[in-house]
C-alpha cells in the first residue's frame, strides 16, 4: 500500500471544476492498485492574490515541494493585471521546480471533429522546453510611458538547458514506433539560440542513431500542422515556440478542452505538475460547462510519471471510448467526469 | 508619361521564375496608363555570395535606394549557412530601408481549397512590424560549443517603433468596412514588450474612435486562425509573431503559393519592397512548377503603393477569376503568368 501525496492547485475559473473530475478519475484508476491518493489543497490564484497580495509564498512553495506531484487546474482572471499570476505563480512553479520538459501530446482521437478537412492520423507529442527561452523574465524597460520607451525581452538559452530537454525528446522518440524527431526553431533569424539548438540536436542524435531527425522553422511548422499534421512524431522546441505550437496542435485535434500537458522534472528533484493546456475560462466558469477531459488526460500523464502506466492506459482508453461515443451530446463537467470514472471502474 | 523605376531582386531558386511573371503582369496592368516600367536587376542571393562573399554591398544598397520600389523573388539556398542571406540581405533590406509595415493579406479566394473544413469568409490583413522585435540581431553567445554555452536573443521594442506601426494598422482598419483591429502579443509572459504594445494600442485608439479593438495572446490567435478565421479584420503584431501568424494565415487560405506581402516604408524615405511570402523552394526550382500568383498579388500591392489602385484592383480581379476557374488544372509558371496577363489585357 502506497500513498500518492498530491498537491492540488485548483486555481481560478473552471480550474476547480475540472480538477474535481480529474481527482474522481484518479481515484477510479487507482482502485485495487493498493495506491491511494492523499491531497493537499493549495489556495493559490486570483482570489488569494486579491485577499493577500501573494502569488506564491516561499512557505507554499516549500510545502508543495514535499509532494509527489501537483495537479493544477487553471490560473488567471481578468481582474488581476496581466503577468502577475503568470509570472508570479504558474511560471514560478515551472521554473522553481525545474519543469524542463513540458510535454504536450497532440492526438486526434477517433470520433473527435477536427477543424481540418482531412486531418489524417494525428498522433504526436511536443516536448516544449520549460525553464529557458523568452520565458525567463529577463526583460526590462526604460522611460516607460514616454515617447522614448525601450522595452526589451531576452531569450536565454544554455547548452545545459537545451541538451537536457533535447535528450529527453530523443528518448521519447526512440520509444515510439516511428522514431522521428523534428526540431522547430527559427535559426535563420535567431541565429545564436537557433544554432545552439541545432548543434545540440545533431550531437545528441549520436546517442540515438535510430532516431530520424528533421528541422522546421517555426513558421513552416504551423503550415504543416494544418496541411499535414500526421508528418509529426516528436517535436522538440523552445518555450515560446512550444507555447504557440501546442495551442495550434490542440486546435487541430479537437480544441483545448481535450489538450493535456505535463510539466516534468525528469530528474525528480522536485514534483512534476500536470495541468490542462486551457486557461481559467472565466466566461464559462461556475456553469458546469467546462470539459474536464484535458484534465483527465493530464491525470493519465501523471499516472505514467508515478510509475503506473497500466492505469494511465486505462484512463486514456476510457477517454477514447467516451470521445468515440459523444456524438455531439452535451453533458456537464460532472457528468463527463462521472462517466469516465464509471468506464474505468468498468 | 511616367516611369516606374523598379529594382528587381529575383534572387534564388524559384525567385527568378516567379518574378518574370510578376513583371509580365505588371506590364499588362500598366498598358494604356502612360506609366512604363524601367527595371534594374540586382544580382543578389546565394550565387552572388558564393562568387564574391557579398550579401549586400553598400554600393548595391545605395543603388537600390534610388528606385521607386523593389520587387523581390526569393532569397536563400541550402548551400549557404543559415542566417547569412537572411540577416545579410533580406532583413538588411527591410531594416536599412525602414520597412516598418510588413503587410500580409490573408484572403481566401473563391474556388481555392482551404485545409479547413469550414473556413468561412476569410479576408483579413496582418500588419507585421518589420524593424524591431527579436529580428533586430541583438543576440549573442558565449562559450560557444562548450557545455557552458549561453546563447541570448534580444527583442527590442521602442515606443517610436511600436506607435508608428500601430497607427498604420489603425488607419488600415478604419478604411475597411468592419473597422476591427486585433492586437496579437503575449503580454502575460513578455510583460515589458507586451505592455508597451498594449498601452500603445490603447493610446492610438483615441485617434481612431470608430475602430473596435481586441486582444489575443499569440497562442490563442493560432487557435482562432483555424477555428474561426473570419473573426479577423486587421491584425497588428510584432515581427516574430507576425512571421508565424502569416505563414499559418497563408496555409489556411490556400498555401504560400498564393500569399503576397509588402514591406512598406510609409514615410517614403526609401523604396518599399514587394515579395511573395514563400521562399526559394530549391526542390522545385527551374522546373516551371512554381505558382507565380503570390508574386502577382504582391505586384498588386506595389501598384497600390505607387498610387495606381485601379490597376491594383484589375490585377487582383484577374487573379480571383483565374483561381475561380483553376479546378485542379496544372499549368506551368509561365502559363499562369501569361493567362493572368491576358485577362488583364482583357
Ligand atoms: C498562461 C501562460 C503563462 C501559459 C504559457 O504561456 O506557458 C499558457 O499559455 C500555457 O501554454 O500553459
Ligand atoms: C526568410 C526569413 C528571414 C523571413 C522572415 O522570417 O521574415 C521569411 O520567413 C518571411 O516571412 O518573409
Amino acid at each position: 500500500p502506497r500513498t500518492l501525496n498530491l498537491a492540488v492547485v485548483a486555481g481560478d475559473g473552471i480550474g476547480t471544476e475540472v480538477v474535481e473530475q480529474g481527482l474522481l478519475v484518479l481515484d477510479a484508476a487507482l482502485a485495487g492498485t493498493g495506491t491511494t491518493v492523499s491531497t493537499t489543497d493549495f489556495d493559490l490564484g486570483a482570489r488569494r492574490w486579491h485577499a493577500t497580495g501573494e502569488t506564491l509564498s516561499d512557505a507554499d512553495l516549500d510545502a508543495i515541494r514535499t509532494h509527489d506531484a501537483i495537479l493544477l487546474g487553471a490560473i488567471g482572471d481578468p481582474s488581476v493585471p496581466s503577468g502577475v499570476l503568470e509570472r508570479g505563480l504558474l511560471l514560478k512553479l515551472r521554473f522553481a521546480l525545474d519543469h524542463y520538459v513540458n510535454l504536450r501530446p497532440g492526438k486526434l482521437f477517433p470520433g473527435v471533429t477536427s477543424p481540418l478537412a482531412n486531418p489524417g492520423d494525428v498522433d504526436f507529442v511536443v516536448v516544449r522546453e520549460g525553464t529557458e527561452g523568452p520565458y525567463v523574465g529577463n526583460g526590462g524597460a526604460i522611460r516607460v510611458g514616454t515617447p522614448h520607451e525601450v522595452a526589451n525581452e531576452v531569450s536565454v538559452n544554455t547548452a545545459f538547458g537545451v541538451e537536457r530537454v533535447v535528450r529527453d525528446a530523443f528518448a521519447r522518440a526512440a520509444a515510439r514506433p516511428r522514431k522521428k524527431l523534428t526540431l522547430v526553431h527559427k535559426h535563420n533569424v535567431l541565429v545564436h539560440a537557433g544554432h545552439l539548438w541545432r548543434r545540440t540536436v545533431e550531437a545528441v542524435n549520436a546517442e540515438f542513431p535510430d532516431v530520424t531527425v528533421d528541422y522546421l522553422h517555426v513558421d513552416a511548422a504551423t503550415i504543416f500542422l494544418v496541411t499535414n499534421p500526421s508528418r509529426f512524431d516528436v517535436i522538440v522546441t523552445d518555450n515560446l515556440f512550444g507555447d504557440i505550437l501546442t495551442d495550434l496542435a490542440a486546435a487541430i485535434t479537437g480544441g483545448i478542452g481535450l489538450a493535456a500537458s505535463a510539466n516534468i522534472n525528469p530528474d525528480r528533484t522536485a514534483p512534476s505538475m500536470f495541468e490542462p493546456v486551457h486557461g481559467s475560462a472565466p466566461d464559462i466558469a461556475g456553469q458546469g460547462k467546462a470539459d474536464p477531459t484535458a484534465t483527465v488526460l493530464s491525470v493519465a500523464l501523471l499516472l505514467d510519471h508515478v510509475g503506473l502506466p497500466e492505469q494511465a492506459r486505462r484512463v486514456e482508453a476510457a477517454v477514447a471510448a467516451d470521445l468515440a461515443e459523444r456524438d455531439g451530446r452535451v453533458r456537464s463537467t460532472a457528468e463527463v467526469g462521472k462517466d469516465l470514472a464509471a468506464r474505468i471502474a468498468g
